[in-house]
């Protein structure tokens, strides 16, 4: 067999160490080079940071050039930062060193919705060094999007959909405590609405424009809404204690028009311990038309987990795909990689090495 | 824009008949010949039996080679059986004209399950004349393989996989009743499995090679039970009447063993009139594993309809494939077609014509 594929992971937070911990548990597949933005990280074995009693002999980066240069990776999984300028100019660096990528930047689910000339740049250059370039993850890239799509597919007509995620943010961090405004007053929220500290969910333009055009609808308009979800109770996390009175979430919603009539309706509230309100979290998706689909799954597809499998499930897709800037809608299905990853290479393969 | 994209039906039955109706609604399609098996629709125009009040200029034919050089087509919408081996035969002459297939025959969603063989020769006729041959339907080719393969992709491991398909077979005619048995002593279901006139459902085997195939599971042996609903009431279609002792439908269950342990599991009982028992008919998707995935959807996709919606959503995917023989797991995922159908054709394109 052929050796292994050869992955390196851009981004040291929650994301960049889970998927670099999966990496290491596929067949097939050697994790070859860790990079960090952050400087304190340059140097560091990876083994201590995924959880490793000791060193396992690589070592995190500040040099994404020289780290390449050194470990000749056939494809990179970017978990770094979340809009396309921000991701652009590592996407680049990776493109120039005929490294394929995929990225887990939120905007990149759906590049073309923030920053078309961006996309069209990325594309190009991709097409030019022959590889593919994926953005994905759970939401934006699955949940909201790609399986709504799907199950369009078995649909003649549609008049409308609804699509509404309920998640719990309780195992995460400040950072996302602070961009949903947890812990604020509610007049706090509003002016963090104002100045854009609090931003709820990023990926709403990305899934409604992935879904239409995949269905084939022109948009005429897109109205975000983010109210604060006030709590009734105390709730308590790792990281946060909010009282009752302060802001426990961001109630975040988009519609999109089509000839003036509201066609897409995306709903995702995200808080801390929706349980203490008897909030039930889980994933809903509507779609009215010839015929009705109603799909549901409590409690929601957990976000963290199934952003890095998908990052990691999606390699032979991205690596057996035509060069240039893709969509999960663009690709074969996602498939959780059980096998030796080189199978999947081996097999959609059509006339192009991965090494 | 270019001229619309050629569509041929071959098939009269309640799919393809449906299917010919769907397709005169889409734009950019235009339906150009319909091809029976049945001797006695030969010439007759397609209008009345889609229900129009006068004649539409296409005129149903028993001659698939005579149809196809008249009308070229790009590409086909195969509905007149259930197995490759009566399948093949009408696919290749397709073929040999150059002309794309889709088949909703059900072992056709994976045909390597059942004839190895003649998928292979299918796979090689196609390459060889440059058009993409697709197997697709409701199930399988959908809900109890697809889907399960699409969730599958947050997952980074699973141990087991358990899908379920309760739906209602009220609405058809004869040729379902008597497949499942339905309407038979419970002794005369039994004689029925064992001469093979009761034969359940069509498309375990596919659904499960196809599954195993994604995830790189190597399957040891499946085994495959069908059990008699009986009825404790009396139950009444448009076709049958059964009365309280008698077989309402087939509980049909397929488990797939590896490595000694049922790893897939699917479950399909079909009757007619679950309600008056208060079985709750729907789609539900179970998967233990890293993240547990739990996905259902009541009542059931409607079979009949979503069945006819794939085959002509999927088109443009078909008409933009690699050259040869693919299963669903293959291509993009399906979408609902609501727009012009050339403007996929055109985006997916690559430096290959349909036309």
């Amino acid at each position: 067999m052929r050796d292994c594929i050869r992955v390196m992971v851009l981004g040291t937070g929650q994301m960049g160490l889970g998927i670099a911990r999966l990496l290491r548990e596929k067949s097939g597949i050697e994790l070859v080079g860790v990079y960090a933005r952050r400087q304190e990280r340059n140097g560091l074995d990876l083994g201590p940071l995924i959880g490793f009693d000791k060193a396992i002999g690589i070592a995190v980066s500040n040099d994404l050039a020289a780290t390449l240069e050194q470990t000749w990776p056939h494809i990179a999984i970017q978990a770094t930062c979340s809009t396309v300028d921000d991701a652009a100019g590592e996407i680049t660096t990776l493109i120039e060193h005929g490294v394929h990528v995929i990225s887990i930047a939120e905007q990149m689910a759906f590049p073309a919705a923030s920053s078309p000339d961006i996309a069209e740049q990325l594309h190009r250059l991709a097409v030019t060094n022959q590889v593919s370039v994926l953005g994905t993850g759970i939401n934006p890239g699955f949940v909201l999007d790609l399986l709504v799509i799907m199950l369009s597919g078995v649909c003649a007509n549609i008049q409308s959909i609804t699509a509404r995620r309920v998640n719990d943010l309780s195992a995460y961090g400040h950072a996302v405590m602070r961009d949903q405004g947890i812990g604020l007053s509610p007049a706090a929220f509003q002016k963090g609405l104002e100045n854009k500290t609090v931003v709820g969910h990023i990926g709403f333009m990305q899934s409604i424009h992935m879904i239409a055009a995949a269905l084939g609808w022109e948009i005429d308009r897109i109205e975000e809404r983010r109210e604060p979800i006030i709590s009734q109770v105390r709730r308590e996390t790792p990281v946060i204690t909010i009282e009752p009175g302060q802001v426990a979430g961001c109630y975040h919603t988009a519609v999109a028009y089509r000839e003036g009539k509201p066609v897409i309706t995306l709903i995702h509230p995200q808080q801390i311990c929706p349980g203490l309100e008897a909030v039930e979290t889980g994933d809903f998706i509507e779609i009215n038309g010839t015929p009705n689909i109603r799909l549901s799954g409590t409690p929601e597809i957990p976000g963290g987990q199934a952003t890095c499998a998908l990052a990691v499930n999606m390699i032979p897709r991205v690596l057996t795909a035509a060069p240039g800037l893709h969509t999960m809608v663009d690709l074969p299905v996602p498939a959780a990689m059980l096998g030796d990853a080189r199978q999947w290479v081996n097999r959609y393969k059509r006339g192009q090495s991965y090494d």
